[in-house]
C-alpha cells in the first residue's frame, strides 16, 4: 500500500520511482542504492518498488533502460561453465545491445559517462558491480577487480566502436563473428594470465 | 607567402589553419582531407600549412590535439618487431595520454564522437586510417579491416575504462602493468586468429 494515498498501478508511482532510482545511481552508485531509500525520495511503499521491479538489479536494469536484469542472465551465463564462457558472454552482450531500438539506450549511456561525472560513477558502481564483478567473483581465478576493470575495458570498447564509431566490418558483423574473435579475449580476462 | 597578406608567423593563420583543418577532418574525415583543401579554407598558402604542420596526419595530431605525431608513433612501434608488439603499443599510448594534462584532449575526442556523427566519422576516418590499419596492414597477417576495427575496440575501451570510468584497479595502475595485461589481447587482433 503506498504511503502517499498514491494508488497501486498509477503510472505516476512508477515514473516516480525510475527518477528516484535514476537519481540515486547517478549520486550515491549502485551498492549504496537501497529499494528503502528509492521508495522513500519516490514516496511510495517500499513493498510497491519491490512489486513493479523485484530486486535492485531488476530496477536498475529499467532506471538505465538496460535491455535485460543482469541478474537473470549472469547466472545463465554462468550455468554453461567457464568453458566458451567468453564467446557466450559476447553474443549475449551484442544480442540484447543490438535488439535495443535505435541503440538509444546505448548511446544514452555512453553520453551521460563522457559528459557527467555521476553518470561515469553509476555506470562504474552498477554495470562493473551488477554484471562483471559477479562473472569474475564466480570464477575464482582471483583478481577480481582487476580482471573486471579489464573486462570493462574490452567489454565498453566493443559499444564504442559497434555504436558509436560504426567501424566497419565490426558494425556489420554478426554478434556471433564477433564473439568468435572477442571471445578469447574476454575468456583471458576472466581466467587466463593477466599480471 | 600566404595569399591573403597575412604575415607567415601570424598566431591568426596558425589558428585559422586548425580551425579549417577540424572542420575538413570532421566532415569529410581524414582521407578526403587535403593540405591544399585546408589552406583554401584558411585562406593561406598550402606551403604555410607545411611550414607549421609538415604532414597531414601531424596536422591531424594538432587539430584534434593528438599528444603525438602518428607517422613518427606508428613506424618507432613497428621497427621493435611483431614480438612483444602489443605490449609496446599499450604502454607508448597511455603513456601519452596519461601526459596530456588533465587528460582533456582524451576526453574532448569520446565526447566529441558520442554526441556528433561527424566526430564519430572523423575519428573513424583518421585514428583507425592513421594509426590503427597502418599497424595491422605492416604485419602482413591478412584481415587489415577487420583486425584494425578489433584492435579500435580494446583501445578506446581503455580510453573508456581508464579515463570516463575510472575504474580502479585499472585506473591507477602503471601503463606498464595494463600493457602486461592488454598486450596479448592487442597481439592477437594484430597477428593471431581472429575468425
Amino acid at each position: 500500500m503506498p504511503r502517499t494515498g498514491r494508488r497501486a498501478g498509477d503510472s505516476g508511482a512508477r515514473a516516480a520511482i525510475l527518477q528516484a532510482a535514476r537519481h540515486s545511481f547517478g549520486t550515491v552508485g549502485f551498492r549504496a542504492t537501497t529499494i528503502r531509500g528509492v521508495a522513500r525520495e519516490a514516496a511510495v511503499d517500499p513493498a510497491l518498488v519491490h512489486h513493479y521491479y523485484g530486486t535492485k538489479t531488476a530496477l536498475f536494469a529499467a532506471a538505465l533502460e538496460l535491455p535485460a536484469d543482469p541478474a537473470v542472465v549472469v547466472p545463465q551465463l554462468l550455468a554453461g561453465g567457464v568453458d566458451g564462457l567468453g564467446e557466450r558472454l559476447v553474443t549475449t552482450f551484442l544480442r540484447l545491445w543490438d535488439a535495443a531500438p535505435g541503440h538509444g539506450p546505448v548511446l544514452a549511456l555512453l553520453r551521460s559517462a563522457v559528459s557527467d561525472d555521476a553518470a561515469a560513477h553509476a555506470l562504474r558502481e552498477t554495470l562493473v558491480a551488477a554484471v562483471l564483478q559477479p562473472l569474475t567473483t564466480a570464477t575464482g581465478a582471483g583478481d577480481a577487480e582487476w580482471r573486471a576493470s579489464l573486462l570493462a575495458s574490452q567489454m565498453s570498447g566493443l559499444l564504442f566502436a559497434r555504436f558509436v564509431l560504426r567501424l566497419e566490418p565490426l558494425a556489420s558483423a554478426s554478434p556471433e563473428q564477433v564473439a568468435a574473435a572477442v571471445g578469447p579475449t574476454v575468456d583471458r580476462y576472466l581466467t587466463g594470465q593477466v599480471r
